[in-house]
């Protein structure tokens, strides 16, 4: 087999573009000096459009988990009480987090595969009107989930003034995100996934109302304190070393993200969601979501005739084509492949005519080019809107 | 469209692999110091390896063209007859060479598309004894035509002495290539095609009796001088200064070539031609090679109602994907997808799959999947023995 390649189709992190790893070799330059301010100065516009806000996007080094910390050691209040809407193993962290301050958490159970529905939050809310925060989760990269948060966000304001934190690790840059226009107090999301980063940097953004939370809140805290980076990229500056290379990497992002158009690039990943998904219909082989609660970012396939973990293997040994398994009870029985961040249709097609190879490998019985023929179909009706 | 990606299939330059590009960038060393001695001395073994010779592979800076040049003007005294066999551009380019030299050639002229015929260049060489040395090319890179070297010269040395010089540029490191056994004189390639690594250099191995003549040839040269660069070489050393970078590449793509095994590389490229074939066989499209002639590392299709060009645009266009036009008077008439190198049968499901939604894009009614599913049954039945 042909060596040194690798095809990664995990739910990231995900591969990185050629000129954006050039980027990141660029020599090291002084964190305080001129040339990382105006390096700062320039994403600060670009980031905002990205996360749909005119508030500023804080760049906090860490991975994903740090960001989410930070959402909740700068919004929740000791004493108070929270809720998170776990629909999946990501939602599960944020109730962890909640859990380790001694925060009084409420947790919303929705099945995995499911997203959760905006009514039933805001019936649970209108019945703990104490509970001052709402944690959830944009897309769920254990499932494939994509919740409707505009909509929830809406429906929760109806009945509460809790602040709505959203977990955007998984979809942010993939998928449209519109904080400000949504309602959205603060959304979190990680530099490895739809960012085509290596893992971090950590961007986090806070409403006008979040923030007077936040500058008010007691809760002891530093290196994540939010008001601390504001006050520094106020002045284009970090108040901690930042990871200098992968900054270096995001304004390229930036530029790609901007060369390809946000709509156009929201419009690949919704492509290539379809893509997957018409295949696998074909295929005759069942998806964990429904149509409805898909996300363009990340496809879980739930095979009921063949081993998910055999097929992984399979794929990796025939086509070092990697894919992820599931999560907690989801282990082996659930395979999740990833579409998100530097990936085009071109690579679902390799994907997944790779894929029926590989099917026909773990013993599942198909027709060959048959998945591919109905993602080539979805292509040619809907790819001429993806520009 | 996803910015920032190519999907790079011409036959030549090939995409580079990542550990090669990362090898490329390693710092500047002084030429005649003891690290670049070592690394000559490291390489120099392997490659002979891949030429399938126990001779010396001498390491030029410079493209194919010098390489053929190098041969030209090393094998052939002054006043000599030579015979070139041209089945396409390249052969062609050995007479423009030779005639650029005064040197009175005989060109053996086949139909582009075929290959040579053993029989029928024996049978001229018994009619023009005075030919002194035979130029020829393994793979036609104009065609996909990959010339029966061994058998032809085999035939040669039944009526003649002549020296029997190959240009290997496109296949060599591709497919077998057994220069001792099969009693051939000089071999000459390049770094950009099957080798993996940017153009810049130029890879030529003589025979004992090819030396002979070429330590007697009063045929004026300096930098092409095989001499020359023979006395360095056994030193460990060039004559002239090398081109560092790719010669960092060159240890790596050697290392990745010994790590897969030279007998599987070489299945692997007769597997994505076979793929490709399959491919267009199904969807009936003419090929321009028989399957005999066919060479393993480019493919040449001669469309008969769908414009090869248009195609070609709207493979740019749709994915990034780039495959070659046809040279000379077959120009506009077919185009020619690379699979050698870096590219694996992964690389060739996409192109195919990619490829088809093409086909419909410029009115070309085909069934679509059926082009991918002929591959995906040649990977299944013949690609269990190319690992």
């Amino acid at each position: 087999m042909l060596t040194d390649q690798q095809i990664l189709r995990i739910p990231g992190p995900t591969p990185i573009p050629p000129s954006v790893q050039r980027a990141m070799t660029q020599p090291m330059i002084g964190h305080r000096g001129q040339s990382t301010s105006d390096m700062i100065s320039d994403i600060r516009p670009r980031l905002k459009r990205v996360f749909g806000t005119k508030q500023e996007v804080i760049i906090l080094t860490g991975s994903g988990t740090a960001g989410l910390e930070t959402a909740v050691v700068n919004t929740v209040a000791p004493g108070e009480e929270v809720l998170v809407l776990v629909t999946g193993a990501f939602g599960d962290r944020f109730a962890k987090i909640c859990k380790a301050y001694d925060i009084q958490t409420h947790v919303f159970e929705v099945e995995w595969g499911q997203a959760v529905d905006p009514e039933a939050v805001k019936n649970f809310l209108s019945e703990h009107p104490e509970i001052k925060v709402v944690f959830s989760t944009f897309c769920e990269t254990s499932t494939g989930v994509l919740n409707p948060i505009k909509e929830m966000a809406a429906a929760i304001k109806e009945v509460s003034d809790a602040l709505v934190i959203v977990d955007g690790v998984s979809c942010v840059a993939g998928t449209e995100t519109e904080m400000d226009k949504w309602g959205i107090d603060v959304v979190v999301t990680g530099s490895q996934k739809a960012f085509m980063l290596p893992a971090g940097l950590s961007f986090i953004a806070a409403s006008e109302r979040a923030w007077k939370k936040i500058e008010a809140n007691p809760q002891p805290r530093f290196y994540l304190d939010l008001k601390k980076h504001r006050d520094n990229i106020l002045k284009d500056t970090t108040p901690f070393t930042p990871a200098l290379s992968i900054l270096f990497g995001l304004q390229q992002v930036l530029e790609l993200l901007e060369e390809e158009g946000l709509e156009n690039v929201y419009a690949r990943h919704r492509l290539m969601k379809d893509m997957t998904r018409a295949a696998f219909n074909a295929l005759g082989i069942p998806l964990l979501t429904s149509d409805k609660d898909a996300s363009p970012t990340v496809t879980a396939v739930k095979p009921d005739d063949f081993d998910a973990e055999e097929f992984r293997k399979v794929m990796k040994k025939e086509f070092a084509l990697e894919v992820a398994g599931g999560q907690q009870h989801l282990a082996k029985k659930i395979f999740r492949i990833g579409h998100m961040g530097y990936c085009s249709p071109a690579d679902m097609l390799q994907t997944i005519a790779a894929m029926e190879i590989g099917l026909m490998k773990v013993g599942k019985e198909i027709e060959l080019g048959q998945g591919i023929a109905a993602a080539q179909r979805v292509f040619l009706t809907e790819g001429a809107k993806a520009k």
